[in-house]
């Protein structure tokens, strides 16, 4: 199969808020899933997680739950977003399993592994160990360049859910380069998505993918940015 | 000029911790922030920025600011991406007037752009305002589906951050397209990016983006990722 090149995938990609009934082929998902997970992500720690909602009865909860707006309802796969701040140990030992088969891992990735990251992902209920590490960053950071963040459970969640989202433009980009559209949401009920999928309280929904075939009403005129000069500075 | 087709590019893509001294020709940057300002963002406010820092004054405080890693040393460009709380109104009224060249704009629309927005992206420093959010949503969510947040400024920094990280994506893909490499960085000292950039209190570095030529030895081996089957869910 031939795809489109990078930036007419791009230039395609749209919001579309409507979808035909023309099903989209399970191989067409499972590409772009496999194209979401090779994004970038923060330190490796890959603090992601990807539901594709297909029983029937779910999927309908799920578009109660994206307050049943058109881009839900008429989508043929819906696919939601996790990012957690409760699976970086298991990922990283695996990570770290996965070195350990070419060699012995070098002294600063063990570091990095081992010591910074843990001191970075804990947490405990009262936000002792945020102030903590608060106080060490502003105190080193009067010296000499310093990490300032993350010390907030709140700070972790903007790390991880930032990288799920580099994984989620990279799905739905896949999903126009195979010809199909997409659209994310994040008009959503969190609450009632965590009891559908059975999320703890350290998982964050990023946003609900809707994917079908395009209907052309479903593409709102053509595409509106403000001007660039307004956010690119060169300085 | 002819470019990959969309999966090369996200296979190719990789984070590059070395670049040769070979220069990148600001087309190059120029055509790749032109893709970022594509991705979909939040309710189209597009709270991002990108700061392409080409004084070499502003450039050598910005290494120092990353912790001097190599990828910011041996970077041939380094492009800040921002995202801010502070620029929604400017760029909803910029929407509307837009809107507002085709015909009336409609009523659910002007809600949505006057109250709805508004409502969730209003700030106090007390905080009170996320309260009184959180106990209407918690309210009304009772009786039916219903958004549950943003309601603290650190949520609202996760929607804009989100919004910023899928640019991001749309420019480091555009990057490997046309043939160069880029590093994503999250190691930096976010106060003194905020004095070197002018940034005030509204605004999150999401990452410093090193883009040059590649160095293969910038590349650490294979890709790695854990079994997908930790991380992609069929429910």
């Amino acid at each position: 199969m031939k795809y489109m090149n990078f930036f007419d995938v791009v230039d395609t990609r749209r919001s579309v808020r409507r979808f035909t009934q023309t099903p989209v082929p399970d191989e067409v998902i499972r590409k772009a899933l496999a194209a979401a997970l090779k994004a970038p992500n923060s330190s490796n720690l890959q603090c992601w997680e990807f539901y594709w909602v297909k029983s029937p009865a779910k999927k309908a909860e799920l578009v109660e739950a994206c307050l049943s707006q058109g881009a839900a309802r008429t989508a043929n796969h819906l696919i939601v977003a996790v990012s957690r701040l409760d699976t970086w140990r298991r990922n990283r030992d695996l990570l770290i399993e996965d070195m350990q088969k070419t060699g012995p891992v070098p002294k600063f990735v063990q570091n990095y592994y081992l010591k910074l990251i843990p001191f970075l992902y804990a947490q405990d209920a009262l936000g002792i160990l945020a102030m903590i590490k608060c106080l060490a960053f502003n105190a080193i950071g009067l010296f000499k360049p310093m990490l300032r963040r993350p010390v907030s459970k709140a700070d972790l969640f903007e790390v991880v859910t930032k990288s799920a989202a580099l994984a989620c433009e990279n799905f739905m980009l896949a999903i126009a380069a195979q010809g199909f559209g997409s659209c994310p949401m994040e008009g959503f009920d969190e609450k009632r998505l965590q009891r559908i999928l059975n999320l703890n309280r350290k998982c964050h929904v990023v946003m609900v993918i809707g994917v079908g075939d395009i209907d052309a009403a479903g593409i709102f005129g053509p595409q509106y940015r403000v001007d660039s000069k307004l956010v690119v500075h060169e300085v």
